[in-house]
């Protein structure tokens, strides 16, 4: 199958590539190295040593024998894109080209007009060339968990049959998104649904967990096959985070009490949710949702999961609980269906201990890579970025 | 009251604007012109010959005594209106300053994401504008009914209380938007509610239906004063069409059935509505949505309305059903809740044949301006604008 990654020199997005790749299709990538070009203004960096791209795809190539292709450009800019499907004629596209950071939308204005601007023009942008050039094509796109927000009733696949003074319909699932970014999703849902409403087009949205880990099986054949790992305030998941403090002596920081509950999957995971939907594609004039994520956690509970499973291999970690720069609920009802990718043949590898003793391996093999000041909040939801950095430790 | 009015120079910002003037505000208008340029790429114009902006400033001037203050230029210009915002300190912003056409969206690829990003990140630099400098200003925001689509249960005023599983949430009424012009309207919506929810601004979502007249109680005091009227494709609205066609001796030309069934209201209801949001302003931190429209009529109601209204008047005008350029339900189940705005004291204009013959005489006025080229459509919901335009009559 001719398959397109966007975003795919990203954390999932490369991972993703080989996995196709390795599976026998043809794969091209397109990227604009934002997410490179982001960790540069910030001073920060991936944890793990990733290599360019091209070093990437040529080491692939030698791993594997193994042939992917690369387009660097942006997805707002329509004629670059029209370009790139006219020559790869996409059967599936796999949808990554996001800027994925809550915080980041945050920190100012500016960011918060590239994050909207970014995600929202760039998918319609694709949904037109998608349309115009490659009509049966399906649409595989990551969207988030964070989309529905804390609702007090049960998070459904992306729609909810509703009964209101005796009537009834299927409707789109109510969304109180969290951040700008996250908006930033929930108007490409939006957006995707209507092309597949009135144009017919095919299209899987996952709302993904939250994702934590870094080895899969591709990428542990060869250490220039390596994936992102990032921990910063903007870029890190919350695992993540948590092991590389562990590791350096850091208290695990809970924001607030930590009762915040959300989904999360390993990223061997993300790799088979997402190779289901695309071995299994939407119907045309269909727009699935699926809830891509294997358990729930409160906060706390990961920040004791970490805790305990450091202590076994010798790391002491405390716990502290940081104010909350985040405006979220910290106690709250939260139970999402998560069923269809289940039903689709999903094997979850579920979180535990041996997991984070990998996780703490890798992050004491690049121990020294460390850049401790990025770990720290400095975005605040209620007014941007503070000028005066808070406090280390 | 500081009022600001955002888009002050078009077919509601206008009558908007002398009205708060009429009564004592201290008004100043924002506008960029873009409705007037894209008349101009399109070769049509209102039917009612409309002076420049600084005309009809002048022009309120002298007929009222009352000063009122312009400043050119766009929203996604942050700079631009951050200066506005220190300069006239609003204490309520009322927000026509969007790209108001679903035909216009559909168009082209250009003209989706013109109108997104106009529409979206012009209202989320006006956001972080308000959090930043007037944060207890009240924003009073065009919506429109078309958010919501046709669901086939009632349509409740922006929220909804839903019981599942034995749970309840008040949440987001679900949206089914069927143009990508009334989907940036729907990503409006969800920015609106979060700068609400999570920052504490204020603001009203007016979701209006369809306009219809063009005489207020202050653009009759003088002819300079009158407001735009628009009948073309892109930015007529039905009734207005109906009207022209009548007196120019064209068909009546329903799309599809003409069952499609939707809010209407007269736009001396129009400047109550606001008139009735603003001075009765929203609490900080509170995201209210009302409905707003009068009464509901399908398509084929009102062209049966405006073919009997025109023979009372000597006109003879027949009735012609055409394909339908958009995709759309045309047998519909549709309920729509419009109470906020009646607890308020709304007194509605109702549509009747008197009004039918007031606009049919301002048509009969202006009857030589008339560009009937510009009447029947050539965008296709489906695949955009013809190369080829359809048959005349």
């Amino acid at each position: 199958m001719r398959i397109l990654i966007l975003g795919g020199d990203g954390y999932l997005g490369w991972p993703t590539a080989m996995r196709f790749s390795a599976h026998g299709h043809e794969v091209s990538i397109v990227d604009n190295f934002s997410r490179r070009r982001w960790h540069t203004e910030n001073s920060t960096d991936s944890l793990t040593p990733i290599l360019s791209l091209d070093e990437r795809i040529a080491a692939w190539r030698e791993v594997s024998g193994k042939e992917i292709r690369t387009f660097t450009g942006s997805m707002e800019d329509a004629a670059f894109l029209d370009g790139v499907i006219d020559e790869t004629l996409p059967e599936t596209i796999v949808h990554y080209a996001e800027q994925p950071s809550a915080p980041y939308s945050m920190r100012s204005r500016d960011a918060a007009v590239e994050t909207q601007f970014t995600n929202v023009i760039g998918t319609l942008n694709l949904l037109f060339a998608i349309r115009d050039k490659v009509p049966d094509c399906h649409l595989v796109k990551l969207g988030t968990m964070g989309e529905y927000g804390t609702p007090n009733i049960d998070i459904e696949e992306g729609f909810i049959e509703i009964e209101h003074k005796g009537r009834k319909d299927v409707l789109p699932y109510p969304k109180l998104p969290g951040s700008l970014y996250h908006l930033s999703k929930v108007h490409d849902s939006h957006n995707i649904h209507f092309a597949c409403r009135i144009w017919g087009l095919r299209a899987t949205d996952l709302n993904q967990g939250v994702v934590y880990g870094v080895e899969t099986d591709e990428s542990t054949a060869d250490d220039r096959l390596v994936t992102r790992f990032d921990y910063d305030q903007y870029f890190g998941t919350v695992l993540n985070r948590f092991c590389v403090q562990a590791v350096i002596g850091h208290p695990l920081t809970v924001y607030g009490e930590g009762g915040q509950t959300r989904g999360f999957l390993n990223i061997r995971d993300t790799l088979q949710c997402v190779e289901l939907a695309v071995t299994n594609p939407a119907d045309l004039g269909e727009f699935r949702v699926f809830n891509q994520f294997t358990e729930q956690f409160s906060v706390a509970e990961l920040a004791d999961l970490v805790r305990r499973s450091a202590a076994e291999v010798g790391i002491s970690a405390e716990i502290k609980n940081v104010p909350n720069p985040r405006v979220e609920a910290e106690s709250h009802y939260y139970n999402a269906v998560n069923t269809k990718l289940r039903d689709l043949g999903l094997e979850p590898h579920y979180l535990g201990e041996e997991l984070v003793h990998s996780v703490l391996g890798v992050v004491q093999r690049y121990r020294d890579r460390v850049i401790e000041d990025a770990i720290l909040p400095t975005t605040q939801w209620k007014a941007g970025e503070l000028v005066a950095e808070p406090a280390r430790r």
